[in-house]
């Protein structure tokens, strides 16, 4: 019996890129013959659990043969009053990625059109491409989102903007204004989501109010995530703050178990732990400012960052990413992303963060 | 600013029911005033977390604030070993629901047909209707699935028929040789998902040899879950086994970090407490037939189950299940799967289904 699956798959699956199966740390460490490798390369907390999630998720464990609370009642009424927003007003997710997912299933059909940055997060890409929509990434401007440009490019077909602020990998950020002004113009059949994973890290005087601007605009949405500033990444849990009458339809076409048990308590015991993500916060400036001064003293051109994580120019990138794998340290190559000759650093622990510099100082005396 | 969202919606979202937010067990407790309910609503295990998987549970917390390994390399190797299958022949999800849900995404467009039984597992509706696409529920044979109205059924716009055995909410259950012989008349274009969620509930010698089908089938595939036998459901990992070119295709549709890190490390350890699943699965069956001759001896009509759980007509369902409800009891109404006049009951612990028998009895002695 023959069968040509790839027929019958919908339009833009074969498209999107066969999966690459990794490896873990773990398994690497073998083949490298090492048994100290420094991950740098998720945008991950490098701080490790907050005690009270760890708490929160001894407590839970006992309980774990039921289905998790499918509406997430406790995380969202937290969530709402830190918020200012109706819980009615949430949707969770497995991860932030969940729900940018969740968001296309409800909105994007084959035939749309979705803007984003040519360097954005590599997840709009391929929720566009899974959809069977059709991609419209615009050039940045110094690495940062061209909105002048992004406004241009809307049409008929467009359905949806993606803008990460701060981006992801570039760290580039849309001060409030700018994108107020933005969405002043954006028509209103267009959607918009703003994904501020990273928002924990902006410096507080220079957050936007979005969750207020929500009630100006019925068109926007933002996403934001537990798996950077609050430690989590490993249990995946994020969420959509959006206006109700939008949740709603999104809350339709979740699976009502997305968000597990453990990743619901830990969340909600996470909020609570502010001088945890205070602390996390606090080692990544700190951290960051070090990178700065090091890629300036090196002359190594970076990107100016407000995530965990920067972004310098290596080349060549890949010998580089390579030579730096060798010595046990391991950074994020971001061609995918359109930055070939670029990688991206994770701010980790000052002593990782040592072992980067140590590292990168030897593999670029190898290179020249 | 006003704005139809509706209107923007996929097709099919807005045909879906808006999502009911639900309440903890806590909370439906306080509004009750009693403080011991029994939950058997969501064939759950009753016996709680296996050791093992609560040790891995432990071993991993630390590890958290790291993204999950993105191909379960540990879980698909010692699933790949148990099943006599190639780790690339395996995706994992965010349970099995999710990964059903990504066999629609790759194959399931606005158009298409999807074939299931009348009383089937509801996600395959809701599925079938947040695609976009068009449900054939075929009405049942003895609450079973009537193969021959399914293959009758088919037509060109067929892509999918989705079998659970046994099914729920029903238990009915589907012999090798009846399945075998429906595969060998399903056209090679059209897909079926067997769904074996209570495959381990099914003594030994009554079970499909379905893996080794996929050799002879390269249009089946077959769903599994942790969220049964092996009592991992707040956790949400769940696996389809398939042709190693169609786990190509769901696994470019698959999120990358769909499957947190507990589910992964407890999964894995639960498969070598097989102790735990036996001692599962002989907990149900000595329980089930008690059920059977508690219902027997009351005449009330109950549907035979393989699963771990049992069907009954008590009529009027919705007032016994609110009756039930406030002796502190949940089970579950199915008027959802088209059987109005059924209740599903969890086997539970032993005193747990006491509380039940002794619940319904008085119940049914209110009402008479």
């Amino acid at each position: 019996m023959a069968i040509d699956l790839n027929a019958l798959a919908n339009p833009g699956v074969t498209g999107l890129h066969p999966y690459q199966p990794g490896k873990p740390i773990e398994e690497l460490e073998r083949e490298l013959g090492i048994n100290n490798i420094v991950k740098l390369a998720s945008n991950e907390n490098p701080l490790g659990l907050s005690a009270k999630a760890q708490q929160a998720i001894q407590q839970a464990t006992s309980d774990l043969t039921r289905y998790p609370d499918a509406n997430g009642f406790y995380l969202k009424q937290a969530l709402a009053e830190i918020l200012r927003c109706d819980t009615a007003q949430l949707t969770l997710g497995n991860g932030s990625n969940e729900v940018l997912e969740i968001l296309f299933r409800t909105f994007v059909s084959p035939g749309d059109e979705v803007i984003f940055d040519a360097h954005a997060f590599i997840v709009y890409a391929l929720l566009t491409q899974s959809s069977g929509a059709t991609a419209r990434a615009i050039p940045s401007l110094d690495w940062g989102h061209d909105l002048d440009a992004m406004l241009a490019a809307i049409n008929d077909k467009t359905r949806l903007i993606c803008i990460a602020n701060p981006n992801n990998p570039t760290g580039t950020y849309l001060e409030p204004e700018q994108l107020s002004a933005f969405l002043q113009q954006v028509p209103e059949q267009v959607l918009v989501v703003l994904d501020e994973a990273y928002f924990e890290y902006v410096p507080a005087e220079r957050r936007a109010a979005s969750v207020e601007w929500l009630q100006r605009y019925p068109n926007l949405c933002i996403t934001r995530t537990f798996s950077k500033a609050y430690g989590l990444a490993g249990l995946r849990i994020g969420y959509l703050i959006s206006s109700a009458e939008m949740a709603g339809l999104l809350n339709r076409v979740r699976e009502p178990f997305n968000c597990n048990s453990l990743a619901l308590a830990a969340a909600t015991a996470s909020l609570v732990d502010q001088d945890y993500v205070q602390r996390s916060v606090a080692l990544n400036q700190s951290e960051m400012a070090r990178f700065e001064r090091y890629f300036a003293a090196k002359g190594i051109n970076y990107i100016a960052s407000l995530g965990n994580f920067i972004t310098a120019e290596l080349q060549p990138a890949s010998q580089i990413y390579q030579a730096l794998l060798e010595q046990g340290v391991i950074v994020r190559p971001i061609g995918g992303y359109g930055m070939p000759n670029h990688l991206r650093i994770s701010v980790g622990l000052p002593e990782e963060n040592d072992r980067f510099m140590t590292a990168l100082e030897a593999v670029l005396s190898d290179t020249q």
